[in-house]
């Protein structure tokens, strides 16, 4: 890279801020990766600490025409972890803009900086002695704002984080600030109360893609509740994915159930806490006062004893104890952050084991679901990659997560693991399931199949993306979104 | 208007499809007006019947440089009804298209298209033999999806509609068709069940804008409960306004009362069948078996036994028997659209009476809700309007709807109302407290207040009007958002 930006950015963040030895920019690499794969490799790497810090840095990027690529902690392993998408980029690292800035223990909501993790967020809201819950991921070392600008999932009512967020501020490639909903009005203090402002919500805009950095973001969290019930279901054979399935719609339908379970088979069913596993297993959790936690606990019950061999089994906690017991499972759905699952991959793949991870969305039923399930599973094992899959539910749909585990100090292994990615973006596609996100390497792939009416959705995003970032700057390739001059 | 656009728009639809007589525009005027006031006068009137001739129409009017302003169904009238914001524009009227093009009983969703009212959905799902249940706003006579696009409330869980709805397909100003989620997959059949698709979500931007025109969206409904109880909280005193909000909060936030409670005075809710209202009256519902239903009832009472004089009630019905009985209140909370609201305006404002509303934000704190209403109650006093509010809840804020009741016979006190709502709109804005939506006459002010960082959210707004839709055709000053020529 040129030294006229590295100075500009040297001069506007200080020279602690700008890292560009190859050691320090090995970590915006995909760490499931081999050395002589072909990789982008960064020019640089920034750390602003500061709004205002992240408006020079765009500033300086259009001006010198350089890429960026931004990120928030970067701990997105699976799906490429930080590693941008055009050589020569500057990443943006968010991660020194790590402030908690409120917590409402009224409101229940919290607003924070793109820098905050997970355990962060948690530290937060426990060392000001608010009676308030998180909703974690599995790994609790992501950023809470990353995490949900990609549409990631927790398991408390609050877990589609997407849907949790409430009022974004963002820098646009301008360098001007952008503060949506209740928040474009100053003085108003329901920016994180109410979702939407006056006129068109642009939140959504600025998840899965590269139209801004979104530099703060509210987040709604749940009251600590009276009681907290960590429940699972088993049914005993290959065939009662559907039943199950069709059994627990209906209770997410009408909020019995008001989390998002989780579906496993029976070798991560282990490792999360069921003490029996079946040949299926589903978690689940309830939350508030006893008496409603009771008596919504045999209505799941009930509605379970229809299939044979099912069994119904859960943990009881009082909500002011849930964080220190129990497994990971119980842990994880009372938004207590943690890196078991980590553990638990390393613990059954081996110290060396990475995964890639594919996940495609299909219909809550029970035909939908196994219909999936059975293509999933023989395009899997044409390729001999072990079909242990995570299905993520809600209450109309579900978001099948299927790692492709494989040892990360094989370059075969990983070749055939990234063989079978591409080969499920574009097998599964055709069948009409696409994924709900994208490793970096397959966002092209992926975003292709979203073709309707002759590719109306990438003209529709790169006529947005030419208006609102014209030299290009933000993020090009982001999501299978590229500026004019690199399409 | 010139011949050229009316032959094409002629020959594109047919001739019964083209409305340019007097007679027949002035339904495209705000019902709450004046002949002698300052109307801008639409040229034509044009009905398409499917998204093709929406494309057909879009296309003449960029071709001849005519604006179009778009409406559903048009019954906004609070807000100003059908009427565009440009003289000579050509209203597109979308009540011809007014199927319901599925609906699916084991997923809860709808697919509809523009012209659909609550009613026409209503009776489709009865019909079809669903037991499901739908949202409704409090008059059955609008669009379900122009209701969901101004961001309009219903009162049960789903009663936040924009929230509420799951896929849309837009025709855009070049004529071009998107569809967003899942339905930019070609064979997905997920397009309803689950939210978002790959990459950046631009639904909200066609919600509150003039981006796109609307011609299909997916609306999620509610299986029929087992149980179901309307039920009522009243207070005595003006004071308990700041417990009644400070204790029904948690409720909402745990999810014990799963709907959007309204809270109003004592002349509102006797109509609305509490049986002895008080000073204030919040109705609620509850959902579900009835052994939940009932143990969430206890909490209820046990939590508002906390403030004296407070009195709990509620009548309880199998679910479905839930459409047939009751007063409007009941029926209202379980989905069964009525105009019990509007008869009611009329039984106490006169049968001439009109309004508009004003309808600001605020955080549900019983201090800010408070200090709200007193703010507003003392504007609206110094001009000699009736304070009547009805307070619509979410988990963490209120919209506070103020009907401006006026005798629509008599031009100086509908002059008073409209001096009164720019008052309103102008003082509420400077004290931090925005509308949701807003009067089509006031929408370049209330959006004029929505300002943060010199009116960034408007710039942004206008890159993207000027991306999408370079010759300004679709609905010119919608939100105060204006193509580049009138600016």
């Amino acid at each position: 890279m040129a030294a006229a930006p590295v100075e500009a950015f040297v001069e506007a963040l200080g020279p602690e801020a700008v890292l560009t030895s190859e050691a320090d920019l090995r970590e915006f690499r995909d760490p499931y990766s081999f050395a002589g794969w072909d990789h982008p490799v960064p020019a640089a790497c920034v750390l602003p600490a500061s709004v205002e810090q992240v408006q020079a840095v765009v500033r300086i990027a259009g001006r010198h025409r350089v890429p960026l690529w931004t990120v928030s902690r970067g701990r997105n392993s699976p799906y490429g972890g930080a590693e941008p998408r055009v050589a020569g980029s500057v990443v943006v690292s968010l991660r020194r803009m790590d402030r908690v800035l409120e917590v409402d223990g009224e409101l229940a909501y919290a607003l924070v900086e793109p820098g905050v993790s997970f355990f962060d967020l948690h530290a937060a809201v426990r060392s000001a002695g608010h009676k308030l819950w998180i909703s974690v991921p599995d790994l609790g070392w992501g950023s809470v704002v990353g995490n949900t600008l990609e549409h990631g999932w927790g398991f408390t009512p609050h877990g589609d984080h997407a849907a949790s967020q409430c009022g974004m501020e963002v820098v646009l490639a301008s360098g001007e600030v952008l503060r949506t909903g209740m928040g474009a009005l100053p003085g108003c203090r329901a920016w994180q109360a109410h979702e939407r402002g006056f006129g068109p919500s642009p939140d959504g805009l600025f998840m899965q893609s590269n139209f801004g950095i979104v530099t703060k973001m509210g987040v709604w969290l749940m009251p600590e509740p009276e009681c907290y019930l960590s429940g699972w279901v088993t049914v005993p054979g290959e065939a009662d994915l559907e039943p199950l399935i069709d059994t627990v719609r209906p209770l997410l339908l009408d909020r019995t159930i008001p989390n998002h379970p989780l579906v496993n088979g029976p070798a991560s069913a282990g490792g999360l806490g069921v003490p029996d596993p079946g040949r299926w297993n589903l978690r689940f959790a309830l939350y508030g006062r006893e008496t409603v936690v009771d008596a919504q606990l045999a209505v799941v019950e009930r509605a379970f004893s229809r299939i044979p061999g099912a069994s119904v089994g859960g943990r009881k906690y009082a909500g002011a104890d849930a964080g220190a017991a129990g497994p990971a499972n119980d842990r994880v759905q009372a938004g207590v952050p943690g890196m078991d699952m980590l553990e638990l991959m390393l613990a059954r793949g081996g110290e060396h084991a990475g995964h890639l991870d594919f996940s495609p969305v299909c219909r809550l039923t029970g035909r939908d679901v196994t219909a999936m399930c059975g293509l999933m599973r023989a395009l899997a094992g044409r390729h001999g990659v072990a079909y242990s899959p995570g299905l993520i539910l809600t209450p109309r749909s579900v978001v099948h997560i299927l790692p492709l585990v494989f040892d990360t100090t094989s370059e075969e292994d990983a070749r055939r693991a990234h063989a079978l990615y591409e080969l499920l973006v574009t097998e599964m596609g055709r069948a009409g399931y696409g994924p709900y996100r994208a490793h970096v390497r397959y966002m092209d792939l992926a975003a292709g199949r979203y073709d309707f009416g002759d590719h109306a959705q990438r003209r529709f995003n790169e006529a947005l993306k030419d208006a609102l970032d014209p030299d290009g700057i933000l993020s090009p390739g982001k999501q299978g979104i590229w500026p004019r001059e690199m399409r």
